[in-house]
């Protein structure tokens, strides 16, 4: 696999940094994840079975479990073996605490020379929010996302996935693949921060550039595109469709598959700056026609047409999907003790070496017999 | 700099693929961007100023550009050559078009043994839907995101970012970035295939062992969160503030820092399943005491109590706000003929060598003579 034979040294928590490892060790890295006694509080979180959480258990698989405890000698002469031994350190402490634990770069380097190190935060680890504590939700209201989610008419709306958590780990696994790579040429170790706020900001996409280029902030807008007409959600006899013609071919496509090509030669419909302008007529005529059929029938005439469209799933209608289902992105895990554990799948598809679970998500400090034998050694020399 | 020295031959347009290529040029890869002879379609789009898309010029620094028929003898030999040159090739054709090309996986392998391919597609390379037309929206639509996202009593929401066409162009430059590395050990080619659709599953996080572990579907719920209180927006005298207490002590500093201690003591406040129950009730409060004083107050007041908390910010918020300028998420990059171009900074901070503009987006074809000069020997050689 990519990432076989690289060591991760995992200090993270919650959500953000344990994705970011999961990413790595999906792509077959080997991660030592190193909990407090107490255990990760995601162990703790969310719907579970038997007394294990799903949550916990989705995003800890392909990681081994140690319990560490900083503070006390023994804990620090195993951590400082481990470092020695690990090719990456991921944390998702606030900024300074490692450092004030007696790790900061400097003495990371030393018990290993080109170590990289990887930090996930809020803010950052410097300017002047370094310090103030961070949480999803306040990511993506600072960093603009919320205020281009939303009906056009109703508040900034956060998104129900923990976005900017996710976004930010993505970012921070994508640092340490580049780092790792970089290393193999240069021997250089390298320091890896990414925050939760940045990662967001990072995707305003065209709000952003609209915004730099001519001062003006672009409204909210629901579920119409703002330069796009037909464009959104639209009612068919039995539920929603999403319909999303990007330009004049596909409008054409689309009117022929309604069976309304006669407009395609009105003049309030000749191109798109006049259809946004109609857009509530268009919309009007767009709707009657799709209150003749079910969704599965239109969904299945327009993408025959070359229109893309599809139905608005909830949860449920994602894992019964057919295609959901033949891209592998719900998959069946043997927990020993546990039954079989029903997770999400791995979104990077790898012809020569795919990503598979080689563990399921560790039982807290599952693994404290056979890695601490293993460095044994070194923390014998040490001491 | 990670990725100097790999070449990627990209063939990608519009959002997704260029996204990809982008954060692989950002981390120093040496991206040839081969534009049909008309040009990403991208240029024509988004705001701009003296005939610049900044949509385009913020998706596409950090490439050269060349212009390539690949239906053309003429063409078709310079892309050959190439990618007897390049690391990796990336492209979000919809499947199947470059196999119709003349160059399937098994072609590639025979030009550049070893080559990584990355396919970016809406629905994946195989399955039941493989052929239908894909965009963003409709990712998100059936990806079950604009299902968890929206108010509790309004319809599902798009997100106002191309979320999907973002976070699959990152796991696209993850796996390539992986791959890559993988390949510095093994020498094997790798295809990587990711798609929008199952790049948004995969984000599903917590609302997907929900329904895994019990059947449950989580409903949409707005700003509030669904196992947390207080949380959400609420109004100061001036402006909404983002809160997020997450536990009884996040709680408890709240309630010090408004000067509500004696709610601690309340009954009905006494834990978070309670406070749940009566999050009207306790919301009521909150906001009594907020509309005494303005956001700024408030949030220097509660974030000294260590409360997580922010204001709302629209996109002119986020490019004046002092962190996100201290994380350089704006920068200025000189774009010969056409002054200077703000956009997105580097979300990813790599302390020995960070991410930079190393060119400013190309005009269309910009690098055809010295990248024509630099294969012609290779041409010659095959013809």
């Amino acid at each position: 696999m990519p990432l076989s034979g690289f060591r991760i040294l995992d200090l993270t928590r919650i959500i953000s940094g344990p994705f970011c490892t999961m990413l790595l060790g999906d792509l077959g890295a080997d991660v030592i994840k190193a909990e407090i006694p107490e255990g990760d509080p995601l162990r703790l979180q969310g719907a579970g079975r038997e007394g294990l959480s799903w949550y916990f258990a989705s995003f800890n698989r392909n990681k081994r479990s140690i319990t560490l405890d900083l503070k006390s000698p023994e804990g620090r002469e195993r951590f400082e073996a481990l470092v020695r031994s690990s090719d990456a350190l991921v944390e998702n402490f606030r900024p300074g605490v490692l450092d004030r634990l007696g790790y900061d770069e400097a003495r990371l380097q030393e018990l290993r020379p080109g170590l990289i190190t990887c930090a996930i935060s809020g803010f950052g680890p410097d300017g002047p929010y370094r310090n103030r504590p961070a949480f999803d939700f306040i990511a993506q209201a600072m960093s603009g996302f919320m205020s281009v989610n939303g009906e056009k008419d109703g508040p900034p709306l956060r998104s129900g996935l923990p976005i900017s958590d996710l976004v930010a780990g993505l970012y921070g696994a994508l640092g340490v693949t580049a780092a790792l790579l970089g290393r193999e040429k240069s021997g250089k170790p390298e320091r890896v921060d990414v925050s939760l706020t940045s990662s967001m900001v990072s995707l305003l996409a065209y709000i952003a550039s609209h915004y730099f280029a001519t001062g003006e902030v672009l409204p909210r807008s629901g579920n119409d595109h703002p330069i796009s007409s037909p464009y959104g959600l639209f009612k068919a006899r039995d539920g929603d469709i999403a319909i999303a013609p990007s330009d004049d071919t596909f409008f054409g496509r689309l009117m022929d598959a309604l069976g309304l090509s006669e407009l395609k030669a009105e003049p309030d419909f000749a191109n798109n700056v006049l259809r946004v302008k109609h857009r509530v007529r268009l919309n009007a005529l767009v709707t009657a026609k799709l209150a003749e059929h079910d969704c599965a029938h239109w969904i299945e005439v327009l993408n025959q047409a070359g229109v893309p469209c599809g139905p608005v799933y909830g949860v449920d209608g994602v894992f019964a999907d057919p295609q959901v289902l033949s891209q592998d992105m719900a998959i069946d895990v043997p927990h020993p003790g546990h039954g079989t554990v029903r997770m999400l799948g791995f979104p990077i598809r790898m012809s020569g070496s795919p990503c598979r679970v080689r563990y399921p998500a560790p039982r807290l400090g599952e693994h404290n017999g056979e890695i601490f034998a293993e460095i044994e050694p070194a923390v014998a020399e040490q001491g």
